[in-house]
């Protein structure tokens, strides 16, 4: 029999506006801004779920953030100023040193319908500063923020 | 018989100084400014190549850019302020109405090593605005870009 | 005696979280991102007073947008990520062609208290595109813009 | 008689290239992106001086960059997409914890004439973290960076 929460889980929406100077010459969003947004979520992804901002976990554990392995995006429709956005995310799969997150960048229309603007998969590992100041390192999912985030 | 010129695609070289502020609190580049220079390597393609602007190209055949469909990137190492790199550019693939463009930036080390930073494929579009206005839509390959560019 | 409504101009707020991505290796926000957002607050005046966004008045009446032309800004407090900043906007003083819009960045804490952040006098211009097609300049005032935001 | 090396302060030349996603729908640059630029210019400034990059101050002396106190900016003439900057910066005041930075942004044109498309003058301060962890505060000019940069 199939386990309701593991077929649901965990969602969070981060909600954007476009601005003006998010958009380029051609008046639509340019495209390295949809990635400032879904960092935004990834990291909204977290607090939503209770886990501490990393400046905190940075002192408390040394973790300092969620940096990006290998990121997938699909560019379905254009988005322009004036447009509310809604970022959805999830963690879509937990690996030993990895997670990959899911992001649905939405946009709901005066008439009510719903566009779809943007899809990502994006690989992510939690990071400490390695031990000789050089860079950063993965570490192991850590099993209290994996139960707080599933 | 193979055809020298053709496995040795056209390949620009595009010269990016990292700054304090493209890093974030992990004292690394925030990784949405990679896609911004690799949007920049994107046009500069063109242009070292010898197409014209598109501010030029819209008034003349109503090409306005080549805007993003997909992208995938994979990051290896981190860079950081006081770092330059090198995005190499070249069309790994030339299809019906898009094609597929393959980055890659690297860090020339002060010791002479060159460091990997980061890989990108993109899929984009040569675009024209719509003609009711709204959006913007594909064109095909034109063949001049196409024999500009390979 | 004092005309009391011009001693209230309108006031509008505008609210803006601080992300990680907009903090630098110094982990305070990289002050040209209290540009991005005053820009927007700019936008986000005219649309709460009623005036139509920039594509609209293109079209109508060739109004593109209202470009500064000068900014004083005075950074009191630093900012970080995690913290939600309310950004107050006014026009301060309308000229014959350009007005002055006055911005005050202020952080409400955990404890009620307020700080201020930042305070920011703009003088910006209502521009249209040049008839030769070079450049932008600038336009009297539109009286009934002017009767909707003061 | 005038001393001629103190009329004539240290100037560096940082050189900038407009790429397509910093300008805007109006097609003209983006205005904090000028910021952007100002920025990196205040750090190539103190490279170009001689001084050690921020992450090597904090390490030895405790300093992680000069913050902005005061910024004050006229536009001059606008700029876009194809254009190559020059931003001349020079000292031109030292105070006793603060100094003032003086930009000038000019376009040399293909026809030789040159724009001055942006005035900025900014009021740094030298900073460390403070004692308690919380923001950051001023020191005095440390005399061998003034030395440096005079």
């Amino acid at each position: 029999m199939p386990d309701t929460p593991s077929s649901q889980p965990r969602t969070v929406v981060y909600t954007q506006r476009v601005e003006f100077g998010d958009c380029d010459p051609a008046r639509i969003v340019w495209f390295p801004n949809f990635f400032r947004w879904i960092d935004a979520t990834s990291r909204h992804f977290f607090i939503q779920c209770g886990v501490p901002p990393w400046h905190e976990t940075e002192k408390s554990t040394g973790l300092i953030g969620t940096p990006l392995v290998d990121t997938h995006a699909r560019f379905v429709k254009t988005a322009s100023y004036g447009d509310t956005l809604q970022i959805h995310a999830h963690v879509a799969e937990w690996r030993d040193k990895s997670y990959v997150q899911r992001y649905r960048i939405q946009r709901e229309n005066p008439d009510g319908s719903v566009d779809l603007i943007m899809e990502c998969d994006e690989v992510r590992i939690f990071a400490v500063h390695r031990e000789d100041g050089k860079g950063i390192r993965a570490i192991p999912i850590p099993a209290d923020i994996r139960a707080l985030c599933s």
